[in-house]
C-alpha cells in the first residue's frame, strides 16, 4: 500500500497530554503511555491520519523522559497504530486485517471475544423478525418507486405523529421528518442552525457524538452542568442570554450518560426559555421510553403549542433496534421542509423498508416496549448487584431509566481504565469522552444493556483491569449507591 | 402555527434573477415570473425560510415593473409560497397539507398525478423482493448486536471487494467502506478533503447534489468543461495546477446529465493527474454498470495499484433500486478509517438488512444487470423516438449508457419550461441545475428511467409546455440526432 496519502491534521504536544487524560499508572511508563494512546485512537479522540508531535515535544507536554515516547512510538509502530510517513513524522493509523479496527467494525456477529460496553445499545427483540416480514408484504407498491423519500413514507410520518399525539403532543404529518437514525437527526439540526464559531449549548457531561457534530461544522459546544444533580436551569438561562447560542440539545430524560432527567416543571422552564430567547432547542428523546422505576417522563414537546422552538428527536434505535437507522425530528413545518431539503444531498433518503419496518413496530410498541423495559431493569439490577460485590469503592446512582449508570470512580483514573480494561477483554469509554474539555476523568459510564453473561464478564474483566491500576480505595460509606428519585 | 421561525438567510434582487434565469414568455410577466419563483423554490434553488428581496429591488433586478412584482408576490402568498414575517419581510415557505409539499415526498406509492422527471433513476427489479428474503435469513445472527456498522458489515464488504476485483481491480475488504447510499460517499469524501474557501473541481455540466455538497462545507466549485466532447483533460491538468483544488470529483461513464464517458485512455491519464498533483480524484461510478450500448466501460481505478489518490464510489441506487439506500467507497484503507470515524457522528451506519440484500444482489448481478440494461436500452429508444417525433427541434445525442440524455433545446428557455411544464403533468429540471453560474440555460436533461406510460404523458406534457413557450423554432437539421461513439 502506498504511504502517501495525505496527512491534513497534526495534533501538538500540550492538545495531545489533554486528550490521553490521567494515563500515569504503576509498571512501565511506555505501556501506559502506549495504551492510553491506543485508546485514543481506538475511540476516535486522537484521529486517524493525524500527525503526532515528535517524541522530545511530546516528552516534554507529558512529564516524562524522551526514552519514555521513543519506547511508546516503537510500540505502536509495531502493533500498526503509528506509521511513518515520509515528510509528515508519526501519523495514527490502524493495523490492517479484519480484527484490528475492531473498534470500527460491526458488533455482534462478527465480534471478537471482547466485551464490547463502549456503546449502551440493544440487541433486537424476538418480534423484530415479523415486523421485517409484514413490512416485507407492504413493501411491492413502493418498487414502482424511486425508492426515494427526503421527508420520509407518508405512512410513517402519520404513525409518528400519532405516536407523538397519543403522548399529548398533538402532531400533524408536516411537522414529521424521517431521518436516517436519531444520529442523522442531530447533524441535519446543528448544521441548520449553526456554522463556524457559532456556539451550540451542551449538557455536561452529554453523548459524545452530539459534541463531535458540533465541532464537525465549526461550531463551539458551550457546557452547563448536567451532573448527579440534574441540568442547572439557571445557568442555562443565564448561558443562553450571555453567549446567545445558535442551538440547545439536551437529553431531557434519562440522560446519557448520567441516567438523570428533567422534572415536569424543569421542562416547562426550559420551552420558556426557548421561546424567550428565540433559540432552538433540541431534546433528544431517544431514551425517554427507557423508564423502568416510576411515571413515564412527560414528552419534552409539551402540548406542542409555539413549538417554532421547541424541538424534538426520536428514534426507533433504543426502543427496538439500532440496525434499523430510523429516526425522526418533530420541528415547525417549515424547519422539517428546511431539513429535508439539506438531507437532499446528505443521504437523499431513509432506506424504505426499514421505514415500513418502525411504522410496524410503532403500532406494536406498548408490548414490545413492555418486555424491554423488564429486561433492561432485569440487567440494570444485575450490573448493580455485580459493581457492589466486585467494585465496592465506585459510587453511583441507580438510574430510573436509560440504559447506563455513571460511576464515580473515587479517582481521576477513567482514561488509564479504559485504556487497559481492553486487555482484560473490556471496552469502555472513559469518561472524558463525554466532556468537552478534559473532565470527567473520574468518571465512567456502565452501560447495562448487554447481556447478562457479557456483563458479567465486563465487571470481572473491570475489576482485574482496576487491580491493575492499583488505586488506593477509600472506604466505601453506607450511602455509595443512590436509588433516583 | 406560530410564524416565529428563525429566519437566517436572505436573497438579493440580483441573486435572485440569475437563480430564476430567462423566465420570460408570452403571457402575463406577473404569472411567468411566479411560475420561476415557485419553481424554485420546490427545486431548492430557492432555499427555504430564506429573505426573498424587496418588491422594489426585484423590479429593478428583473426589469419588470414593480406592479408586476408586487402581482408575483401576491398569487404565491396566496398559494402559501411566501409568507410575510414580522421583521423578516418575505419569506419562503411551502403551503401545508400533504400535497403541497410533493417535490420532497416520496415518488412512486402516493406520487400524485404528475410525471416527475426530476430524478434519473429506476424502479425496482422483480428480483428484488426475493433478495429481500434471502436477507431476512441471514439476519437473526446480527440480531444479537446493537446493529452498529461504521464500516459496513464485514460480509458485504468481502462481496464489494470481490466486484471489483472481478472487474479488474483487486480489492481487499479492507479497502471498502459501505456508506448510506452513493450520495452519502460524496459527502463524506468532500468533507474529508475539502473545507471553507478551498477549491472542489467538478465537471460542467455535472450532478446537481454534488455541486450542493460542495457548497454546504464552505468550498467553491471550480468547473471544467464536459460537454458534448466529453471532458477536456488538458484544461483539467491546467485547472489541477493553477488552483490546487483539494478534491476532484467526476463521473468516468455514462456521465450525468450529458451520458459521455471517459476513454480508457483518458483513464489512464486522469489516474496519472491524481498522482502527479497529488490530489484525491473521485470517480462516481453509480451509473458504470448501465452500459446498453458497446463495450462496458473499464474501472476507474485501474489495477488498483498506488490507489492512494484514485477513489471510487459505487451504489445499489442505480444497478438495482435507489430505496436500498447502499452505496460504497473504495480507498485507500487509511481514508476508509479516517471516513468511518466521521461517519460515525454522521448516521453511525447503514441499515443492517439492506446490506445483506445488497450483498445478495451482487451476487446475482450479471443476470440482474443484463435485465436493466435492456429495459432501459427499450426506454431509451422509445424517448428518443418521442422526442424527435413530437420535439423535432431539439438537438442530442443519443447516450450509450446511464440513465438521461441531454437536449439541446436550441434557445436559452430551460428555466421557463421547466417552470410551466408542471401545469402540464410532468417535472423537471432546468439545464441551469447541473451548472455553477447559471450555464446550461440551453439544454434540459431527460431522464428516460420513468416507465413507458410515464415516458409518453411526459414528453406529450413538454411538448405542450414547449407550445405555450412560443419559441420560433430553427428548421432542425438531418444530423439533429447523433449515435454517440
Amino acid at each position: 500500500m502506498p504511504s502517501e496519502l495525505p496527512v491534513d491534521r497534526r495534533i501538538g504536544g500540550h492538545r495531545l497530554a489533554t486528550v490521553l487524560g490521567a494515563w500515569q499508572r504503576p509498571g512501565p511508563a511506555y505501556v501506559a503511555l502506549a495504551d492510553a494512546l491506543r485508546a485514543g485512537i481506538l475511540s476516535g479522540s486522537v484521529p486517524l491520519s493525524t500527525r503526532l508531535p515528535s517524541e522530545r515535544e511530546l516528552a516534554d507536554a507529558t512529564g516524562v523522559s524522551r526514552t519514555t515516547t521513543t519506547a511508546t512510538y516503537g510500540l505502536l509502530r509495531d502493533e500498526g497504530y503509528l506509521a511513518s510517513r515520509r515528510g509528515s513524522g508519526t501519523v495514527t493509523t490502524l493495523p490492517s486485517g479484519p480484527g484490528a479496527r475492531a473498534s470500527l467494525a460491526e458488533s455482534g456477529g462478527e465480534k471478537p471475544g471482547i466485551v464490547d460496553l463502549a456503546m449502551a445499545a440493544p440487541s433486537a427483540p424476538s418480534s423484530l423478525h415479523g415486523a421485517y416480514l409484514a413490512a416485507l408484504d407492504a413493501l411491492p407498491r413502493y418498487l414502482t418507486g424511486t425508492g426515494y423519500a427526503p421527508l420520509g413514507l407518508e405512512v410513517l410520518r402519520v404513525a409518528i405523529a400519532r405516536w407523538y399525539t397519543l403522548r399529548g403532543t398533538p402532531t400533524t404529518p408536516d411537522q414529521v421528518l424521517v431521518t436516517t437514525g436519531g444520529q442523522q437527526a442531530i447533524a441535519l439540526l446543528v448544521a441548520a442552525h449553526a456554522g463556524p464559531g457559532d456556539r451550540v449549548v451542551v449538557e455536561h457531561p452529554t453523548y459524545p457524538h452530539a459534541i463531535d457534530v458540533v465541532r464537525a461544522v465549526g461550531a463551539r459546544p458551550v457546557p452547563v452542568p448536567a451532573g448527579d444533580g440534574g441540568l442547572d436551569i439557571d445557568l442555562l438561562e443565564s448561558t443562553l442570554r450571555q453567549v446567545a447560542p445558535r442551538l440547545v440539545y439536551l437529553i431531557p430524560a434519562h440522560r446519557n450518560p448520567t441516567g438523570t432527567s428533567l422534572s415536569d416543571e424543569d421542562l416547562s422552564r426550559v420551552r420558556a426559555l426557548a421561546r424567550r430567547y428565540r433559540t432552538a432547542v433540541v431534546g433528544d428523546e431517544v431514551l425517554t421510553e427507557l423508564t423502568m422505576d416510576g411515571p413515564a417522563p412527560a414528552s419534552f414537546a409539551g402540548d406542542g403549542s409555539a413549538s417554532a422552538y421547541v424541538v424534538s428527536i426520536g428514534s426507533a434505535s433504543k426502543s427496538f433496534w439500532g440496525g434499523l437507522r430510523v429516526g425522526w425530528v418533530r420541528a415547525h413545518p417549515d424547519l422539517v421542509a428546511r431539513l429535508a431539503a439539506t438531507r437532499s444531498h446528505v443521504d437523499i433518503g431513509t432506506a424504505v423498508l426499514e421505514q415500513l419496518v418502525v411504522a410496524e413496530l410503532l403500532a406494536r410498541s406498548d408490548e414490545l416496549l413492555a418486555a424491554r423495559r423488564a429486561a433492561l431493569r432485569d440487567r440494570r439490577d444485575l450490573l448493580v448487584g455485580l459493581l457492589v460485590d466486585r467494585l465496592p469503592s465506585w459510587r453511583f446512582d441507580v438510574p430510573a431509566g436509560g440504559l447506563s449508570l455513571w460511576a464515580d470512580l473515587g479517582a481521576p483514573v477513567s482514561s488509564a481504565l479504559a485504556a487497559i480494561s481492553v486487555r482484560h477483554g473490556v471496552r469502555v469509554v472513559p469518561g472524558t469522552a463525554f466532556g468537552v474539555d478534559g473532565s470527567f476523568e473520574r468518571h465512567l459510564r456502565l452501560p447495562f444493556s448487554a447481556s447478562a453473561p457479557d456483563l458479567r464478564r465486563a465487571v470481572a474483566g473491570l475489576a482485574d483491569a482496576w487491580a491493575d491500576l492499583g488505586v488506593t480505595e477509600p472506604v466505601a460509606g453506607p450511602d455509595r449507591v443512590h436509588a433516583m428519585v
